[in-house]
């Protein structure tokens, strides 16, 4: 990338009337560089099929072009037209519960039916064939934020049994074996009639389902990816907008794509971030989408979505604006793009305003753009290509985090659990973050995932023999591990290790054990933690059997009075500590940065959060420090070095106090680095 | 009307054995002068397609003639007999989400049916034809709380298809763009494959359909009048037993039928009310319920329906049935019916318990009938056909309260929300109520909506540009115009506007605003209010922009802090006040209370809740002053009249102090008024 | 029995490897000998269509038998083969509301299908021949946790319709009458044309359904009875795992099979037992369980599955596994099975783990249930066979609970409750319990019912005449009733009496009421019992008319300010107790324990929860008192009698102090007794 981009997707077939030039006036005013349209109205360029219109499409290339902005076109694949539904109704995705589902939603069709994918194909050549040659479009996404959608019909059920009987070699006994499927009767014992995947209570076989409809969302993509590289440039990118769960933000690692794995089809990772704002502005959820994106092809990346007002509980207050495109850059992204330019008068989306409000004019949000845009303008060549190089990795799973959905972490006789695994991990990478120890998020699938001085792996319940070795080949070659409860109970079949737990890596923790239990008033207690009196153990606990590790901590309270909480062991070369647990923020956020500091040898920042450091090499070759300040309260920091503070252009001495304002930031360069 | 009614559902084919005649002494003990049959019990009177006996309907009727007890016969077309589904499945209603209702439930059967618009229409004509000869009988309710039952079922939607092409004049592309539906390419290009309605999510298009189901009621109730006027002597009234958004009680606005509309089939308007009791009775629902009634034909109406022992929740304490029985003639009722005279002993709303329990013996809410009924018997002349003259509206909308269902005030990112457009309504006609600021309620739709002094306008988020106008020309023309957020955000497509908010009312308010949010930590401040340190803005706020207008009130923080609450604007002959929030209630009533006083010049009463005070004028043309003690203690209040106190028998003099006992009342009469 | 068994359930097919060996000798170290197997596995037995292997069972016979371990075998057709419902897809059942079930869970065929039928007699009858012959086997369950899992498709109702012809001597009019379908045009005229009865809104109606469901349940087991009693030796029992309503542990009657009845068809009654454990430990549920099965046939019975560890929120504390252990014996319990054996390593019950973790070591559970196996192979002669012979029986039923599903005690207009009839059941056992008054659990099916000195009757809401009569005869010869609100509201058919409540008691009450209400800020006040001040009415309150009664209680706050709560009647030669409201634990504590030691003169212990005392006689006729200690806190009392501490094997003097541990229990054996 040359320049951070800085950018909004831009609808001008929702425009209730045409203005494009007051748009493009405005745009460029707040420094917008590039736009993403065309993902979004298929029906719009096929009113009826095979009658294409691609005129709005035409003018907007036209006109940014001429003003100097450049375009991203999406693939318009992910909302159909009602037609395409009329003429076969299986288009529809059919899903389990709920049948097959009707037509209006987006993201609800068949992603492997073939009525779809011939229209699809269709409108995909039509539309890249008329805009790849353009100049200005410097890019493609590939649909839009792309998952199997729970499809599940006959058709997808039909192939997934073609697919198990690849992994098993055809063996109906081997499946039944590594499944568990003799319990409650559920044996299979014919490949022609294997029973709807849809009603199984079998964790096993509903996993490698959801596996299956994870390799979908890959063949799509690259059967996409395919298509558009046959017309794109070579200085055209391919991208995707991965997003991430949803709890009316982005929350942790998504459950229904493999974004390692679907983004082989891609040239440059994108993603979608949506988070919290006023008062819950945290920065947490940009760095943990933003570590998570970089790491994917261990470069920087594109914010393909963010929000600009949002929904009336993220109007940002001021300075926020702001103080989040900046924090996008920190993590690594070299585009910032706002989801959206304008907020839309009609439909289920016109509270999820854009940069501009309803009437086009200037608002705060907006003047605060022009901010952001303007300083971009002239910094830009000393913020884009930030590199990171992290000691860190936090390691997350697709597989674990299904796993842990059929077999929840703290599941009662009343088949009611409250913990997931996404709760763990953002658990962990908050301590993480608050304490600005910056990391990579990899998985077991990347190569070179244990290259890294300390990994941190919450929660790995299930994974691959090979998996497992390879932890404890890193902890044996010198690695630090920190691994916590539901790490190595299962194979990559599920099926809970016979052999003891954690499974493979009993020497390694030194410690083992085969009991465990939900807390009840149980405390606490250590000699080498000092906990308050009232620490509490919560949710979950392991009883730990210590064979060689050294104990950190125990539990004080029946069933948990036997045994052990927290473990370190000493093993080859490296070291690993296993938390039995979960417990209180307090005692959390002790045990954390004891063990980064005293048993990991970590050099902590001085400063936690609200005060987050965040640092990378730019292409200069000189290191950056984003200083930020996440609270509505003005701090003050000793700059932790000599060098230039970007936004104000002046010298800075190290140990010099910075005063930071209310949601705001500064960024020191050290030409020395 | 010529006296008051006090009366009951009777449900003859219900007893367990014959005791009409033993209910009727029972009914004349407590001055029960007219009874409602007829309308639930389809099935008896016609056991076998057209099979008919309406022996039980002759008997009742020749009986209550013997004891003077009038009849009002409802058409029983609201509960289907089982073989008319058996006919027909397709007399019972499609659902959105549920698909096909099962036979069993009432109010369940598509009201659009023909094997039921014919099998309806026979058993009216039997009926009626058999009845309406009958001195006693008085009146005739068509059907019974009639709705369209969201049918949208095949046959439903393509005559809605065709009422969209006579809208749109049968071009798409108008409807395309009215309601926006490029977006998500959800375009409709053939009227012929037109989607699903149920699937859509384009709130344009489904508000659309909502209205439409509407409409169905509007005809359905129609046809029946057409058919039962061809046999009422012209002494004979027709009515409806409208009913409101249910809560567990009636609350608001009725989403499914525009009561304005659906009553132009009926002679007298009516009504079912049903309300708290026992420490919630606040008398409210009673007054907003028959307000709203009252304001359909302004003129007096009929209680069809409301409680007598209801469900155990609803027992009434001692005097409330009373104070309930003369609240309704306080707003205007002529007719008090219970539902309904006995407890049923079978079925499903057996717990929904009439003036007698299962016994029939007599019982504590029965004595307390027999005091209310014959206290009227005596007072009847100069209680009935109470007149008011109110000079202030409440502005309702059931094309805002759809409207505020697919565009929720506060939603947020999670797709969640919490307030909703009655809420909003009942706030306001909430602080009316307990300042004893009487209103009547009407809507847009109506003639001489804006033929008040005052108008409250909570919450119109959408209308015609039509009533926007009216809106502005009523405070050109010296009105007095208070509204809300979210008044004038989208036309009648619900097309947000794209020329600003406050829509076509921004000179009128001297403001507008193009920012709002959920406010979080915000305080209200003011220097014309007089706040406590602890108000707060509540659940939503506008960021208002003056614009000639005089603030009332600001935000105090993020993202308010640059903006403004309240704003009142003097404009041509009259004044518009807007109020941007919501807001804790102490807050919220002294709002209320400094802007009618001193904003609005309204002479308010000295007494507000418990002390209810409610007005009007008897057929002798004298003031009639009800006073009403809504609380378990014995109040005290200086008369606000010279006059005659009804129920004591006895003068008043002005200013003489009246005690009133927990939950009883005081009427007075002032002949000089 | 001649012994205590001490059993686990076994699967061998479910092993990951073959350790049949390993855990025969585990077993025998804990005293473990019997185990139950083969009702889980049909699909393995099967794996085709008649291709049939019981290899497995065989081999697990054979072992057990060497080493002296008793087998009870199941019969394996709660859990179908999924080529059955591909065979015929009507086996899987269709449910109310959800319509047919998808094939994989278990129990969710239709019980009445003939294709399930043909094929589970033909697997059944396999397996029994196989295996009755065996000397070790020393008898057979029938299926598993039976009911009829909502089956309602066609077949079943129209074999209903027939039932309700036979009910009803085909005689529509009677069923009309009996059911009140004229309400809401409900009538039925055509037994050909009978509505689908998951529609009804009749409770009536509904309830009959239900209940016919139930005999649905009695015939099956019947059914598979006599397949094996073609088979079975005179010394092998049959039995059935009965089962509880489910609310994540076992509580309360179990609505959809009526236990008495479908006891029947078997010749020992066998029970499931889950119940809370760790800090939740009370022991209330084993007894509840217990008194009720051991009532089906007023004799010793078999707990055929119960937690070793269960879930994680069931990880027993030290010493609990032990303490429950000993609980079940003190109910009366000849067996205590453990489900099951080994933790399961796939599929949806991995967590609910037996005996053996994942790992198959041993481990702290395992461990104590080795002290409890080898205490009882020392003591099992003075335990088994203990018989009880209770004054007191609490009156449950069936019917009463499905009425009040249908009628909810506290229904309100939002048509919601949060009352229902296991939860008031429940509060009374409770009361018992902890006052440690032993009881039977009856139901008025069963022959001599009411010989008993103490009836408790909650909530019998509707029954037979004859069943009131019988109530009345009971207090006319002298028995001691305590009943409560809810009593004797209906007859068999829900019909609400229209005769007064309670119906057909009213005398034996000296007492009748008609009206009710939820009580809103209600206080209870007496001048018999001594209440706080803040004792409060909660849920539910019936207005008491007395009529010859003394009142024991009143209400202050309106509208029960008019009348009574509580009221006793000497009637005949007995007594009767009527409690008209739900009340604050301490004041309802007070009330049961002054009802039973001054209105019903019986001797209470002087010990009370946590120390729970139980008696019984031994096969030697020595009275054994169980005494135990639900609590963490050691605990010392005054042994009630002189006798053998059987555990500690020594002699106590009657008043001496015998100190118990946390978890803990002493048994005495009096030979005197």
């Amino acid at each position: 990338m040359e320049e951070i981009l800085y950018g909004v997707a831009y609808y001008y077939e929702y425009l209730p009337y045409d203005r494009l030039k007051e748009d493009i006036e405005m745009m460029k005013k707040a420094g917008i560089n590039v736009v993403r349209i065309a993902e979004s109205t298929w029906s719009t360029y096929e009113k009826n099929p095979g009658d294409f219109d691609f005129s709005t499409v035409d003018l907007v290339i036209d006109e940014m072009e001429k003003a100097g902005i450049k375009v991203i076109i999406g693939t318009p694949t992910y909302a159909v037209p009602s037609w395409l539904v009329d003429m076969d109704a299986e288009v529809m995705v059919t899903r389990k519960g709920s049948g097959r589902a009707i037509y209006g939603m987006r993201q609800s069709m068949d992603i492997t039916n073939e009525t779809y994918l011939y229209h699809a194909e269709r409108v995909i050549r039509k539309l890249i064939e008329r805009t790849a040659y353009r100049a200005n479009v410097i890019g493609f996404q590939l649909d839009n934020e792309t998952k199997a959608y729970g499809t599940s019909g006959k058709n997808v059920q039909k192939a997934f049994v073609e697919h198990l009987k690849g992994l098993f070699d055809g063996d109906l006994d081997k499946m039944n074996a590594a499944y568990g499927l003799d319990y409650w009767s559920n044996r299979i014992d014919s490949w022609e009639n294997f029973p709807d995947v849809n009603g199984t209570i079998n964790g096993s076989l509903g996993a490698a389902f959801e596996e299956y409809q994870r390799l979908l969302v890959d063949d799509f993509l690259q059967w996409q990816a395919d298509i558009v590289n046959e017309y794109r440039r070579e200085d055209q990118f391919l991208t995707q907008n991965f997003d991430f769960e949803w709890r009316g933000y982005s929350y942790g690692v998504q459950p229904e794509v493999n974004h390692y794995k679907a983004s082989k089809a891609i040239t440059i990772a994108g993603c979608d971030i949506y988070h919290p704002t006023q008062d819950q502005l945290t920065g947490k959820e940009i760095a943990f989408c933003g570590d998570s994106t970089r790491s994917l092809k261990k470069d920087n990346y594109l914010v393909l979505e963010t929000e600009a007002q949002g929904f009336p509980q993220w109007t940002p207050f001021r300075n926020q604006l702001l103080l989040q495109a900046y924090s996008h850059l920190a993590s690594g992204a070299n585009m910032v793009m706002y989801w959206h330019w304008h907020s839309i008068h009609n439909a289920c989306e016109s509270y999820w305003r854009g940069l501009l409000s309803h009437d086009f004019k200037e608002n705060g949000t907006y003047r605060e753009a022009v901010t952001v845009g303007n300083e971009w303008k002239e910094l830009s060549s000393k913020l884009v290509n930030l590199k990171k190089h992290n000691k860190v990795a936090l390691v997350v799973s697709n597989e674990a985090l299904t796993a842990l959905k059929w077999f929840p972490v703290d599941l009662n006789a009343a088949f009611q659990s409250s913990i997931t695994y996404n709760d763990i991990v953002l658990a962990y990478y908050t301590q993480l973050y608050n304490l600005n120890i910056e990391c990579d998020i990899v998985t077991p699938d990347m190569e070179g995932w244990t290259d890294y001085e300390i990994l941190v792996v919450p929660a790995l319940y299930s994974a691959s023999d090979e998996t497992y070795q390879e932890l404890a080949a890193f902890v044996e070659k010198g690695g630090k591990l920190l691994s916590t409860f539901k790490t190595a109970v299962a194979n990559e079949h599920l099926k809970i290790s016979y052999e003891g737990t954690p499974k493979g890596l009993q020497e390694t923790f030194g410690m083992q054990y085969n009991q465990f239990a939900i807390p009840s008033k149980t405390r606490l207690m250590s000699e080498y933690f000092t906990f308050e009196p009232d620490a509490e153990v919560q949710g979950f606990m392991e009883l730990l059997e210590p064979d060689g590790a050294t104990v950190l901590a125990t539990y004080d309270h029946a069933p948990g009075d036997r045994d052990v909480a927290i473990t370190v062991n000493e093993h080859g070369k490296g070291k690993a500590i296993y938390i039995g647990c979960m417990m209180d923020d307090k005692s959390f956020n002790q045990v954390i940065l004891k063990i980064f500091t005293e048993q990991f040898d970590y050099p902590l920042s001085e400063y936690a959060f609200p005060i987050i450091v965040k640092k990378g090499i730019n292409q200069s070759g000189n290191e950056l420090t984003y200083i930020f300040n996440y609270s509505e309260t003005e701090m003050a920091v000793a700059s932790p070095t000599e060098g230039t503070s970007l936004r104000e252009k002046r010298s800075v001495a190290k140990d010099e106090s910075l005063v930071i304002n209310p949601w705001d930031l500064i960024i020191l360069e050290n030409e020395q680095q």
